[in-house]
């Protein structure tokens, strides 16, 4: 690792989806510092006004990066199409660097058990915004920016504890980020030269945990949820941002891992 | 576990996905000798002629066992209603164990890599036939056969490696054998009553080998499979599926937990 690798993160192209709110917003804000001038960060979202002001309290304080807003629903080919026409665009030649996080998810009814999920069409949407999209939108972004000479290219997916464990009563989310984990897992077997890191934010403080709290079916769980949040044990969106920028800037992970706030 | 547990499933109604070929058609075959007089099996795949073809076999070896045949693709949500409703109509009140063997699964198209899956409609469509429909299954039989005193119930996913290990060209398959297993596991912590098993056959002699041998993108995946071939390390359908009757007869295995044949 170069001294410069470490202190920011080139000149960028790069994409934040589920940006307007929470670990994505504050995603957006935070890398934005560490791309250098001539960088563009492309923001995807579904809410346009949230993406706005984003962009505006942006535009003010990081001068030399450029701030592109997608206003797009990623459960719908459209929307994919539309991030990936956005990038398109707004890259240029010196662009050293191409960054893309995996960030939108929901966190699905979580106030039902198993048994309950009798209806394809629910599950197949679910799994079509967190699982599909994912995939594809990184499918679109690889094949747009290829590998060459002079060029990094980085994939971050967000990804939880409930990848690797089963919740009760949280049969969607956990089984959407185990399949995305697996997903980029085989990414990184595939394409040695790209850059893939899972990294798990931890409990934030965010909407999603507010929900959760609020709507968890299991009683352990939902009492557990309720006690991080009474105690303080919640991260911040930036506490928990700061490690994942740090592992970006050392850039010394094992492509394809899944990484745990607490382990960094 | 008394030794009548260890010595038949008891009086059963017993329900395969996939069960016209490969695995399905050998746990069909291999299971129905372990039913008691008065059992039912529910066998469902989207080819009539080679279920019908299974029917009349087991017509012949099986006097005591019912055969019941739904021809009907479970990637759609009328495919896993027909499968319910047959199921519904076999059940009477001397069945003391519900099976459910969630079998059937597609290899999805090995012979591209991530990046060239561009098309969400591919990809939501391999998930609603590989995850969804397991999912639904699995919920609509737990809700038609609700947990009461002196009914077991069972609950098998035909798992993989994949499921636990990324392989190259193979994202379709690792990503939906993640997300089931995943799915199966959430069950297990749901519902301590029910019995979860995933279930891990190894590499099978089957039409899906064949497929994935010939058709694999990844050039030292693709010689391993070949080699595992010529060397006669596949295993038969038979050989794995009497291990999966051993681990169902002794009945011992955690809940949840994923088994592979070599281990049993």
């Amino acid at each position: 690792m170069s001294s410069a690798e470490g202190r920011d993160l080139g000149r960028a192209l790069c994409i934040i989806t589920g940006a307007s709110r929470g670990f994505g917003r504050s995603v957006a804000k935070e890398i934005s510092r560490l791309l250098k001038p001539g960088s563009v960060l492309v923001l995807v979202a579904r809410s346009g006004d949230d993406l706005r002001a984003l962009q505006a309290e942006l535009a003010e304080s990081e001068a030399g990066v450029a701030v592109e807003c997608v206003v797009a629903d990623l459960g719908r080919m459209e929307g994919v199409d539309s991030a990936v026409r956005t990038c398109k665009e707004a890259f240029s030649e010196h662009i050293e660097h191409i960054i893309l996080v995996n960030n939108a998810a929901s966190l699905g009814d979580v106030s039902r058990y198993v048994k309950s999920f009798t209806n394809m069409a629910e599950v197949d949407s679910y799994l079509s915004f967190n699982v599909s999209s994912s995939l594809c939108l990184t499918a679109n972004i690889l094949q747009t920016f290829p590998q060459r000479p002079g060029l990094r290219r980085t994939v971050i997916n967000i990804t939880s504890l409930c990848a690797l464990q089963p919740f009760s009563s949280w049969v969607l989310y956990c089984t959407g980020k185990a399949a995305r984990e697996m997903m980029f897992k085989v990414l990184a077997e595939e394409e040695p030269d790209i850059r893939v890191l899972s990294y798990s934010p931890g409990p934030l403080d965010t909407d999603m945990q507010m929900e959760a709290r609020s709507k968890t079916a299991d009683p352990t769980i939902k009492k557990s949820l309720s006690n991080m949040f009474t105690q303080g044990q919640l991260l911040t969106c930036e506490e928990s941002c700061a490690k994942l920028m740090k592992l970006l800037l050392e850039n010394n992970f094992i492509s394809g891992a899944h990484i745990d706030v607490y382990d960094v």
